[in-house]
């Protein structure tokens, strides 16, 4: 009906091709109407979906595990649809280097298409949405784009939940409002664009000497990897790139850590040292103690104490989503969905009912006093639906919140359902699953411009090593040659060799 | 006042670089009272401006104008102060490729301080501001940075305004809220991440086949190069990557351009003729109608016909800015600052008394319905006050909105400047100038990926040329070599190698 409407008045309007020779009239044909096809064709692929015969494979998210598990799935066993906010994955490790222009934002982001190029083909499919609700007895899920279109239901075989964590902000007042997540690219595009704003502001005449010291004081909450790695950067920019641009207004730069715990806690003791002597050269103060409320300007401390910021970075932590929150299975201590070590989903072994009515759209609270559950006794996993990445955790061993751990398992998801659509055609039965297994391939963090630190192996007999920027390099490199594509990898050395010969880009919109 | 209040806070929190050997406590020394400089030193210069005995040059606007000038002015000679609301220039003749990211916006954005590193000097400065008035009296402009900060004074022996103008709306309403200008680097990523959005919206299961056309359809409202370089890119974006994407959505694009009059006026007859052609073939269709009213998602045109849309970009033409309004000059009919033959400002001969007060803040609108002035009889030049660029024009010949235009005359007004400069240091004595001449260099618009239209030397002996991509480069390398940079060239090259190897990148944030 609507489109009806529309072709008619399209119609009326008599909006056609141009016709160069006699330009002061207009063609009545309408171009909704056009039969030919006016775009130069490439491969045709037919317009409606075609009934393939394979499983329906549906991915939420777009991190790392998404990231790794659309990479391996083979496309001939499964027809897959992924749904997320974002239509592209972000290289997390290297992007506190985004901040500051080290390397551009379309350098770190990959298309999901770059990953996964069969993800064009008709039968699969890529959401812009959010996923809000499972039905697992009716195998669908609820989705919408964030606008104000209606919900839709897309529908699986299997699912697999990668939807991630998100910036936990403890519950402090002024958190999401004030200060900046260190998560994704538009984060820190707005870093960037905030950074060099408040270096322009700082230059006004208008702007005394004490607002001009606040403007330019970088507060970084939580001093894990992320915090440290963005301290570091920002003190390269400001003593290579900011000191020749204007050496009276880089010296009234500040940057501060505030942590309440340790500095790089999950590192060795050791190692510890070194990056925090390494921070304390560069000029990067600390401040140990919590943040109780962060005001327009200020933070307040946990003694009261105020400290006066101009851009405040929050990395302090991950917590569950508000989706994982909203799922009606079991959880861990901390809010992760519980995953077995196939990685599938649990629920409690006795029926629903005997816990009370768990009716869909009401929200599972998670216990912050609760203790981590040990085992998984007293749980059952559901057939063909599993958890990966951030998002989960198995209560037996939990896993730190790292793209390691995420990218190992989607790849071992995506071999498992490789290996069970493949058994399955042969044999019509399923395969044995073997168990997930961690291999923890090191920890490593810049501090600074050619200084890092790296953790090999795993904890129990860790090699040290106090490096330099060449191994960081190679290091990250290899995150790059891990998942990105040849147009990551080129922007990678392209903009790290404009910013060595030429400095660090300036101009901001 | 409030810088002791916030050095004895600081101080209480104690503040202090880190300790590695004991990391549980915290220096007592206060960061902002840290005698030693933290940032590893490059150049230091003197902390406050010198007297240096030279004249202060204060340029308005950081366009092809003043950012010509700003390269060619001589920094031995005159001390300047650039004030604008953006820290770069943009190569404007190649924004409309940044809309699909055939080119990055890095790519076409330039510091000012990689414009003129003397810029960095600390008797030289750039504030982030507008401009919002002049006393050439006092010899001052009025600024504001355009947060709460108060406004500002900068102080000038000679001024040049070089502020441009600004996409109009010729009052018709929505244009402001609902269509995309195309003049800045922030306009042409947001038409980038609306086209991706659009894109996949019109992929979700909720929308209606209409609303799926009315998403895919951009109307670009203008026939000029700009409107039409953009259509151009666009049908080779579409051809060459959404094709490739997704077919079926692909073929429900449309790509529409309303003018009211010829398209590409300017030039001439037969390259009009090639040009529609070429856009007639690549899918681009045309509507010959004025625009009455935009609407959400409809555009409403003369005859009372409606015209939906998903994305409209608005490039028909270009009016002058709230500053130029506000000033109190003498004006062309078309609202633009009336200059000599030396870009000198024009003010009405007779004392400004006999044409009523004329108190400051007090807006001079611009009469539509006058006339074009056709001399300058009847005014006299100001001193020491230059116009140059889109903001003015030369009532005896005035020249078109083009870069060409304003980056001869900031050729021309640096040239000027530095030989009076030069020749008052040895004989104190002003010289004579030589009347600015404008050499019109020829025009070129690419119509679609392989094809341009060029139209070279004066408008009275045209060298018609119908051309295709190679000299297009070669014409916008021209470009780059006028003005731009190392970082500039690599970044085109690298992006442009970059699509024709891999196509576009469609990762939106």
């Amino acid at each position: 009906m609507q489109l009806l409407r529309s072709t008619r008045l399209i119609s009326r309007l008599g909006i056609g091709p141009l016709f160069p020779q006699n330009d002061t009239t207009v063609a009545a044909l309408p171009a909704w109407a056009l039969s030919s096809q006016p775009w130069r064709g490439v491969k045709t692929v037919p317009d409606s979906p075609v009934t393939t015969g394979r499983e329906r494979l549906v991915i939420l998210g777009s991190g790392w595990a998404a990231g790794r598990l659309l990479r391996d799935i083979n496309s001939s066993l499964y027809d897959y649809t992924v749904i997320s906010p974002r239509n592209h994955m972000v290289f997390t490790p290297l992007l506190a280097s985004t901040c500051v222009g080290t390397l551009e934002c379309r350098a770190v982001a990959l298309s999901l298409t770059d990953i996964q190029p069969h993800l064009k083909d008709t039968w699969n499919k890529f959401f812009l949405a959010d996923a809000l609700a499972i039905d697992h007895d009716r195998k669908v899920v609820t989705c919408n784009n964030g606008s104000s279109e209606d919900n839709f239901e897309v529908a699986y075989d299997k699912l697999a939940i990668a939807t991630g964590s998100q910036g936990s902000t403890f519950g402090i007042p002024g958190v999401e409002q004030r200060t900046h997540f260190l998560r994704d690219v538009a984060n820190s595009s707005a870093i960037r664009k905030h950074l060099i704003e408040n270096w322009n502001k700082a230059n006004l005449p208008t702007v005394s000497q004490a607002d001009r010291q606040r403007l330019l004081h970088v507060v970084i909450v939580g001093g894990g990897p992320t915090g440290v790695e963005f301290a570091g950067e920002l003190s390269n920019f400001i003593s290579s790139d900011l000191m020749r641009m204007d050496s009276t207004r880089a010296r009234d730069i500040r940057v501060t850590i505030v942590e309440g715990m340790q500095l790089l806690g999950s590192f060795d003791a050791r190692l510890r040292e070194y990056a925090a002597t390494k921070l304390h050269k560069q000029g990067v103060s600390l401040v140990k103690s919590m943040v109780k409320e962060v005001r327009e300007g200020s933070l307040v401390l946990q003694n009261g104490d105020i400290l006066p910021y101009g851009i405040c970075v929050w990395s302090t932590g991950v917590g569950p989503t508000e989706f994982t929150t909203s799922l009606h299975f079991a959880k861990t201590a901390r809010g992760r969905i519980a995953v077995d070590d196939h990685l599938r989903i649990l629920v409690h072994s006795t029926r629903p009912e005997e816990h009370g009515p768990t009716t869909p759209g009401q929200v599972q609270h998670h216990h912050e006093e609760s203790h981590e559950e040990s085992s998984n006794a007293g749980f059952e996993p559901l057939k063909d639906i599993y958890a990966l990445g951030d998002c989960c955790a198995n209560v037996e061993g939990p896993l730190p919140s790292l793209a390691q751990v995420a990218e190992q398992q989607g790849k071992y998801l995506a071999k498992q359902l490789n290996r069970e659509a493949q058994t399955q055609r042969a044999t019509e039965q399923r395969p044995e699953w073997p168990a997930f297994q961690y291999h923890h391939l090191g920890s490593m963090a810049l501090v600074g411009g050619s200084s890092a630190i790296v953790e090999l192996g795993d904890a129990n007999k860790p090699h040290l090593s106090m490096t330099g920027f060449k191994s960081w390099v190679a290091w990250r490199s290899a995150y790059l040659t891990r998942l990105g594509n040849m147009r990551n990898r080129f922007y990678v050395m392209f903009n790290w060799t404009l910013t060595m010969l030429l400095g660090r880009d300036m101009s901001s919109w």
